[in-house]
């Protein structure tokens, strides 16, 4: 096994137990015995736990971006269909429980969002560039005439981005779907109707 | 000093450490200092902390809905002129940093909503309760012509609450007041607008 793949181990673990309970309530102890590796490998590819911490938004990061760029950027179906597509897929995610736990940028910005400058700026970051995706969308729904030509893209998309991820949190109180449901209908029947 | 004002003592000690360090990073021997009470008193007023944090959300809750009843209730604006100066109420609290650490509501619903069916229906029905506050001034600016009659006022209510919830959990990460700016903008022009 290459240092990278034990790496990678570290942080897909860590991400499954992060993702469930929380960055502070997770203990390094708990994150070295779900990975297997001794407590010095762990210090070898992060310097603290803060250092882990940051890594580990990159690597949620680049799941999510990947997904979002293969679905927002394909070349089968016109921009607004494409994003569409893209939350009906994280709706049927959460309604089987794949997605459960909720999104887990929105998690740690909710968490660690106050707790330090540099926790802030890699949130902050993570959420610009999902953010970036769904302007680029609209800018091509703008150009084709699928939307006003008055919305202004980026403010669009940072208003359907920031609503996605309050409904996300609706659910883990609901426990249910339809705050997604509700969501894509209001985004699509009232913003970005023309 | 009463029992009852020992135990609200207590409550306002912890609902400042909670909101800013979230639930499970905080100990209860935090609170008991801050709020300089011994463990025996403090287990007198809560069986537990999760009897403690259930208790919490009541007392977040309380003083939240007091604010949105006072502001959308209010006799001396239409149903949409108030909703607006609620929001922009907020959006002032937010920018001088009175609201800092959030909606603790919505934090507590990100941090404990997946952890167990007690604060899940509690943190549920506290967000159900803001959402009526919400509901019930639609309906009002429905009645009086303020708004399309299409538009149903418990979807759109929820829509606005999980969206606002959304902005105020962005504006962590952006460390700027923003996403609520944005927010307002949307929710007047475009979802609410005729």
């Amino acid at each position: 096994m290459t240092k990278q793949d034990t790496k990678l181990r570290i942080l897909n673990e860590a991400a499954k137990i992060i993702h469930c309970k929380g960055f502070n309530n997770t203990g390094i102890q708990e994150i070295l015995n779900a990975s297997r590796v001794p407590k010095g490998s762990f210090y070898f590819y992060f310097k603290s736990k803060e250092d882990f911490g940051l890594q580990l938004i990159d690597h949620f990061q680049g799941f999510i971006l990947r997904r979002m760029k293969d679905q927002l950027e394909a070349s089968d179906a016109s921009p607004l269909e494409r994003l569409r597509r893209f939350f009906e897929g994280t709706l049927e995610g959460f309604r089987c429980g794949a997605l459960a736990g909720g999104c887990p940028i929105g998690n740690l910005a909710q968490e660690l969002g106050d707790s330090s400058d540099k926790f802030r700026m890699k949130l902050g970051n993570a959420l610009d560039q999902m953010e970036d995706c769904v302007v680029r969308c609209l800018e091509e729904a703008r150009d084709q005439g699928e939307i006003d030509q008055s919305l202004d893209p980026k403010e669009t998309a940072n208003f359907i981005l920031n609503s996605w991820e309050g409904s996300i949190l609706r659910m883990k109180a609901t426990g249910g779907v339809e705050p997604l449901i509700t969501f894509e209908k209001m985004i699509f029947d009232r913003v970005l109707a023309r």
